[in-house]
């Protein structure tokens, strides 16, 4: 009757990782140990449906990164019939274009300031290359208001991510930093500046060499100074300015290289650089913005939070406060916690202005790190604390009697099975690291006895009432 | 510089839940719950990718259930490169096709008898329908063996069962009932009958109107006796019997219309019926293990578990034991969590003979249905228990710092992000539904006060040292 079945490999799918139970233990803990801590800001959850329409998700690029439209994953139903006009669906690659539906689609249930957070699987559908995951988690909070959002809420954002990122378990050696800028720093500045054309003539600069530059700043750690001003020269040149106009920027990328633990540090430099306008006044208001950011961190340890004017963050989304935590003995590893503050989360859903905060965490990238770098804490294979021994075959119902018990007490209990030797059952409570074996009593009138697999003590005991040493 | 944007209406994809943070908050105690529950029998979690290789998918029909093939939901990647020759990716439709490839690719790492949990979304991607959904939770547990698996793991799954679905919030006072039959009893009665053909010779029966005879009696609650016999007469006669033989399979449709309590009940009315040839071997090990599980169950409470002879539960993949729950009050409805035992999990995998048993939860159904019932607790908006005021902006460091100390007490603490009037601030946290409101003192030498916005008693109290009411 049963045919004999095409045999396949049971191989992993390149970029969808999984793990083995006593790795996912530790997951575990780590999605519950971040749940904790954004419940303790009070954050609530939230969680979307995987997909959301096409033509939605295509409108918006997301957080400023390039290209993800080639990362899309399109749904489809492997046997469509003839003639079914669904509108069709796609993966969601991060979870801001999910946030904005949410937001809009629920925006007379929610309550504002909305503080959410949301542990999601995002998927981006990219060549298969070693590294990359194509699904993987990422944890973001996020905070919505109508209109206006306070400042308040830029600086919670670092404190909440610090506390995490420094105790997750694995991480609490890692030397990690949280690097804080305001585009408006950034934006200011370089509108206040007047450039040479090809012809000589001065002239401002343009969106397109804005958008150039920005893009060459943005590599600056990767690719060092001397790197960064040739290729901001490039692009002066391709739109159209005069050879030497990067050393209109030079005096900025000096300042980028210092790192400001404090409001103050920062404003003494800007205001005390005399090749930076300090009069402009979107760059005014950013630098007041940061210092006020910097000051409400000053609890944090020293060298945890510091400003870098050098982050850019992507063109279009974000608009002031921009965020980016790195590992300060490995830099170029890239940021393991980015976000920043958007004036405009919805308009494309929604005749609402709606800005928002909000940081995310690569979760996945950053657990397998630590996985990879036999960082973590070693998982339990079995959850169970307890596994209670079946003496005889009569006495199965006392065996199940007392795990019953014992789980009444909190305890997490597997029972032997079958009852097999005594060893057997030993091995398997061993291979399965189960701290405590329980013997049941093998004839009446005697007691139960626990066993500490660790110490090897034995010792008579109660299963109503018993303690874990 | 920003062009107008399109605005697209937020709306809900048909299919595609999701909820209010209040009613995700319920959600989150409900796997909380479940989790608790299963890793206190000692079951470990695993999670497996969204997606397994397209061919693996089809191959298998997963638990019987018919056509799953045209609910399968393929992965493509929307900026496909010409020439890129990628293996074809889809949503899985249950997790047990994940559990079978998981198993065997990581079979060495195992330890068996494996028991593991999963709890992940699943996606089928049927047409849109009212009431269907195109992704949901399943809640699974399995335990998987080399070889041979003890019958002790059949007994087991349906008290974990009950233990969860008796005490899920909300449920507390639903009348569940799970049902409890195994597949050698109906087959090893079926295989003992022989019916007259169209000529009046006597013949066996068939594959064919074996496997229609099982479908027929699937539908016995549902249509009632008299129609399922009027069907099962119909499936004699289009393959080939005479009329009348539906009259063959009634006396074991007589004993499906009881339910019973004890194996000892099930053993008497079977072994009594002069009409069912119980010397049948494969019928005789069916009662045996049917009643085995059921007097390992014995401890629950009265009809909590019962047999029902007339659970067919597809047609090729379970083996023995199955299960269904239903809702007695709503038994039209369905069954809430169903599985069973099965030989051959991974076949199509590994040369390995992996026997297994395993039951399922239909999660966002169920949750579904206790919400749109009204009968799921009412969930917080916010998680957090205290809400901090500012005082005023001289005061907003020791706001911070108040809230940092409650936190250290293991509070769930928001604060208000700006020193706005009280009334304004009051009426935040009552919005939110948050308990307690604390007051920092207004200037030194005061006392904090901590206000519970349900009472509205105000008390001094000491951020370092304070415990709800």
């Amino acid at each position: 009757m049963s045919e004999k079945k095409k045999i396949f490999k049971p191989q992993p799918v390149s970029g969808f990782p999984e793990w083995l139970p006593e790795v996912r233990a530790v997951e575990q803990q780590w999605f519950d140990h971040i749940r904790k801590i954004f419940e303790s800001y009070g954050f609530c959850n939230i969680e979307t449906p995987s997909v959301e329409l096409l033509d939605a998700i295509k409108a918006k690029g997301g957080d400023g990164e390039a290209d993800v439209d080639k990362e899309i994953y399109v749904l489809e139903r492997y046997h469509k019939e003839d003639g079914d006009k669904e509108a069709r669906l796609a993966l969601h690659f991060d979870q801001t274009v999910p946030l904005a539906r949410y937001t809009a689609q629920h925006f007379n249930d929610l309550v504002f300031p909305f503080k959410r957070y949301q542990m999601q699987r995002v998927w981006r559908g990219e060549r298969p290359q070693a590294g990359r995951f194509r699904e993987f988690y990422q944890c973001d909070i996020d905070v919505i208001n109508v209109d206006s959002l306070p400042l308040h809420f830029d600086a919670e954002m670092p404190a909440i991510i610090w506390e995490v990122l420094s105790t997750l378990p694995g991480m609490e050696n890692e030397k990690i930093q949280i690097r804080i800028s305001n585009r408006k720093i950034l934006m200011g500045f370089l509108s206040s500046l007047t450039a040479k054309d090809s012809q000589g003539n001065d002239k401002k600069l343009s969106n397109e060499v804005t958008a150039e530059i920005l893009r060459d700043i943005d590599k600056l750690e990767k690719v060092g100074l001397d790197n960064t001003l040739t290729n901001i020269e490039n692009s002066f040149v391709r739109k159209g300015y005069a050879l030497g106009s990067q050393d209109l920027i030079k005096p900025f990328l000096d300042t980028c290289k210092k790192r400001y633990p404090t409001g103050e540090d920062l404003q003494d430099t800007l205001t005390n650089s005399s090749e930076i306008d300090t009069s402009n006044v979107l760059l005014k208001e950013g630098i007041k913005e940061l210092s006020f950011v910097l000051d409400q961190l000053s609890h944090l340890p020293e060298g945890a939070v510091v400003a870098d004017l050098s982050i850019v963050r992507g063109l279009d989304y974000y608009t002031g406060t921009v965020y980016e935590t790195v590992f300060l003995d490995d830099p170029g590893y890239g940021s393991i916690c980015s976000g920043g503050r958007y004036d405009d989360l919805a308009s494309n859903y929604i005749n609402k202005n709606l800005p928002g905060v909000g940081i995310s965490i690569g979760f996945s990238r950053l657990f397998d790190r630590l996985r990879q770098q036999y960082k973590l804490p070693v998982g339990r294979i079995s959850p169970a604390d307890i596994m209670v021994m079946m003496p005889s075959e009569d006495r199965r119902a006392l065996t199940m009697e007392t795990a019953q018990k014992l789980r009444a007490q909190g305890h997490k209990v597997e029972t032997f099975h079958n009852p097999v030797k005594l060893a057997r059952q030993l091995a398997y409570a061993e291979k399965k690291g189960i701290p405590y074996v329980w013997f049941p009593p093998f004839e009446d009138g005697k007691s139960h006895e626990v066993k500490n697999m660790g110490t090897g003590t034995q010792t008579a005991a109660d299963p109503d009432d018993w303690k874990k040493d």
